[in-house]
């Protein structure tokens, strides 16, 4: 299903080349202020148009259709769309029949009988993701003042991220990404031990995104190499604030006070004009495929502002009473 | 909530040093046969007794008490009580005030507001684990051929595990682990797109297992490093096998026919006999605390089955009609 | 919140007198096919222009703006948009101080803390039904051959219901109505004992159209003065048809394969031309009180396809797999 | 499912004759007082004994097994258990061939494929709605001073409630009820439009009691018959108080500050000593069959406590925070 969250729900629609894409919210408080200006910057934060990212454009403007009355949330649901218009569907014919290594075509193919919408990836594509940020730029009005902030640390390993992006744009390849996220004034107190753990409900909306392979909290993987006495973040006051941050802000699923504080891992996009040995599922014969249409090379440049955006998601979801 | 799931919906409640802890299960299909024996190996695995686990012995025998008949699911909620019996409550006693580093001492206190039951951990202990792996013995015999396979590849960093572990112990300290799991004969479509993406649920359901502070699938974190060059799998049949599994055997959220594979870091055991300085919350004095109790030194040598457990939990939710 | 349904959802969004209303529509099956001719029969019953029903006028035609794809649905979100161009909003301005008896301003006003679209009633109007006829079409085309039919048995306790209510159009009054609905080749087995009863899935449902004060099964509240030797009805077959339906096709909350058979009551449009005497809430002065806008004087003549739009969702629930 | 609610869950479990009946009841705000003695009174009303009730006596002690510490909720999921001691199980053995009319016999027996738990209507006895007034407690607590009171206003169509189930009893028949419920001290603005409208929820909540057949608010089927100047309740003060209630304390699916008021139907009990013709589906042979077992003439009679417990629920779950 398409909706995400309890006391925030997020419902999200649309495909890359249909008319339009977009998110209804639900469960914003009555009364919050909000308007087309206020998703500018996240918007633009994961917009094309950087070295690395794809030729396609789009306005990305946010229609509010449902749910503001007079500059001010009405506590109805929030509908949001933006309109497709810079599509070009003849480059993803080829795709239905010779699925892109690596991408969704063929699983697409299989859980939804041949039936999908496949022009630009439809519902796959990373298209959609525009529609979490202009729900993460909700989130983030509610959940003030926490304030959430991510960065890619590193593209294809290297911290020279400009360098190694246009190297892999020059190779016709792409490369992967390392995001950090931290969130402070996080109070304490949110979470649950076990199924609506911090960490879960995160992780869940986390890998909602598309292209994130790994997860990790505070020290992460280093976590399972090392001792009790290293890891455990000694308290130094009554409100909890430690010493060290190894758990990431989190302790039995639930925030500690501390900055809530975790990375994530971005694949290469899967799409590369490098030619790639595939099958070709109508035949069963092995053949060379391209990449055509337009893409990133490396999609982890745009996916700090959505990691930021369900991070936001997640937290309104535990802050609206 | 202490609920998860959809189509196979598990509840769980119950404390460390209460009578029970124990799991409602919903949507079990009718007519699956169950017994306790089916409960023994699993049940088993889990246990302490071992090298690096707590000396508290738990005989662990499932009392089904609801949703079977003569040896047959009903259709009705399974209930499965776990009695406690060998615990001693007063080790915990200063804890209330003195949070343990690492613990959820403090973060149980704010939630709650200091009305959980602390003794042994409460809710928080890895003794409620004990019905997840039973939870885990139904979900593993609805989603047969399907298997899942988990084990421990590491402990501090070390493959020699035992020896690894040892050391801790002698040096009153504990130790993390990674660890790996993987399910074979998963059949291709499942999952979605955004929300209820494979990755999303299995996340949400590993971050559940206490301890927990990493996911990654397939090449994980390494992907991040990667180029698409590399990191795509390219199919070599119209089943979708591929070449390679960089990618954990999901594409865009849903199953792609491969096996699925994932790891996830465990943090070493928060309670050491260590001395550690931490704050007294009534005081605002520093302390020094040396754990008391009985804990595990290696909590990850006990993991593998919970995760094998939730990883059934959440194929048993997709693949449920 | 604004959504319904676990295995067929609908989320509902929009207000009488923004640009749009519309409903998110997930969980249909991959290749139903769907146009927009599907729609015509049943958004004109729901429409005005009859005698009794309010002058507004809208065209009704359903935009399809996702979810579909050379004509059948894709397995992602479909979503239906309405368009709102013939209203006059300045007739509810005085509304919002003085609320119309009978009517939702004032619970609107104290929920959502003033910040309602209160315009034609906001997200109250009768108008989002529209939306709800519409996701019944694609319901219904899911649980064919089961086929659900309702109709308008008495307007203002009378069965000469267009008599009736030309009287009440006259007085400047309106009339309640009492509608049947019948589902018939309902397989028996759908349902569950206590919280996802048969009954209650659909009292859940029914009750969202506005205006529902009642509903019974079968013999209804007849029932209550019966005795079990009258209300039993005898089976006749082993496929569990019965001699009666006092049941109305519902046995222990699961269907017996019988006609699922149900009444409800709905109460005559609030607002009406007559003056009334009600609360200035600004100035806790009582003031007579003449409705405006463009109303219905009888409501329930529109409400009988969305009686069966809402039992079709909620039988697309069930019958999914 | 066997769960139901947001913010107050509660989870019920457990057969007639299995070893216990039971309900997890998740969200109660940590720090509530509770003990077996608050239950006493409540289980009472439920309870057998009177003329016209079952001669299955069960001591109806409740065992708080977990989320309970010194006398205070944890916040953790409160465990209460009840045992089944005095059941006679070889009484309903007949009813698996032969279904009783108006039971849930056959309806399960589709449904569970023949594998549900037939002794003693298994999960379809009224044994478990013991477990639904201990929700109901908890409930009640959690949401005073808003007080719940129902009583049963008429058996068999009579207001001489003893004579008339006498009456039944000497005639080895069965008789229906008709119950009132109200709450008051609930305040405005609880609910929503549409689909989790208070009507909606509540009805929901009650349909889930075994043997309900019609729900009405304030005027209910009434309402159907009259004018909407009659039925219009007129406020008379700017906190929405009403000079009458016709809507039931409901507008627009939110509360108005007036008493909530609802009526339900309770049909007759099916099992009655009466002979009865129905069908054997092992043989398709039309059968007499003369209900044995311990039931209850006029089931009604214990129905109020019940209709008042699933109220409480209702109210909690939309009143916590």
């Amino acid at each position: 299903m398409n909706s995400f969250g309890y006391r925030f729900r997020i419902t999200l629609f649309g495909e890359s080349h249909g008319p339009l894409i977009g998110v209804v919210i639900d469960g914003i408080p009555p009364g919050l202020p909000l308007s087309q200006g206020d998703f500018v910057q996240d918007l633009n934060r994961r917009k094309s148009g950087q070295p690395g990212t794809t030729p396609r454009y789009e306005e990305d403007l946010p229609l509010i259709k449902a749910g503001l009355y007079r500059g001010k949330c009405t506590g109805a649901p929030l509908v949001i769309l933006f309109e497709n218009r810079d599509f070009s569907s003849k480059d993803y014919e080829p795709f239905t029949d010779i699925p892109r290594p690596g991408h969704a075509d063929f699983t697409a193919k299989v859980k939804y009988k041949g039936y999908n919408d496949s022009r630009g990836g439809g519902m796959f594509s990373g298209r959609l993701t525009t529609a979490l940020v202009a729900a993460g730029v909700v989130a983030k009005k509610i959940i003030a003042p926490v304030n959430v902030s991510a960065s890619l640390l590193e593209a294809g390993g290297s911290e020279k991220i400009e360098e190694t992006v246009r190297q892999a744009v020059e190779a016709g390849d792409s490369v992967g990404g390392l995001i950090e996220c931290l969130a402070d004034q996080v109070p304490a107190g949110l979470g649950n031990p076990f199924f609506d753990s911090l960490e879960s409900l995160l992780a869940h909306a986390v890998f909602s995104i598309p292209g994130i392979k790994g997860i990790e909290f505070g020290s992460g993987f280093h976590s399972a190499e090392m001792r009790g006495s290293e890891h455990n973040d000694c308290l130094k006051d009554k409100e909890g604030h430690t010493l060290t941050n190894h758990s990431g802000g989190v302790n039995g699923g639930i925030t500690n006070g501390n900055p809530l504080l975790f990375r994530v891992a971005v694949k290469p996009t899967p799409t590369i004009t490098l030619p790639q040995e595939t099958v070709n599922i109508a035949t069963s014969r092995m053949e060379m495929l391209r990449g055509t249409g337009r893409h990133d090379a490396c999609f982890a440049l745009r996916v700090p502002v959505i990691v930021e955006a369900m991070t936001a998601v997640v937290l309104a979801d535990y802050l609206l009473p």
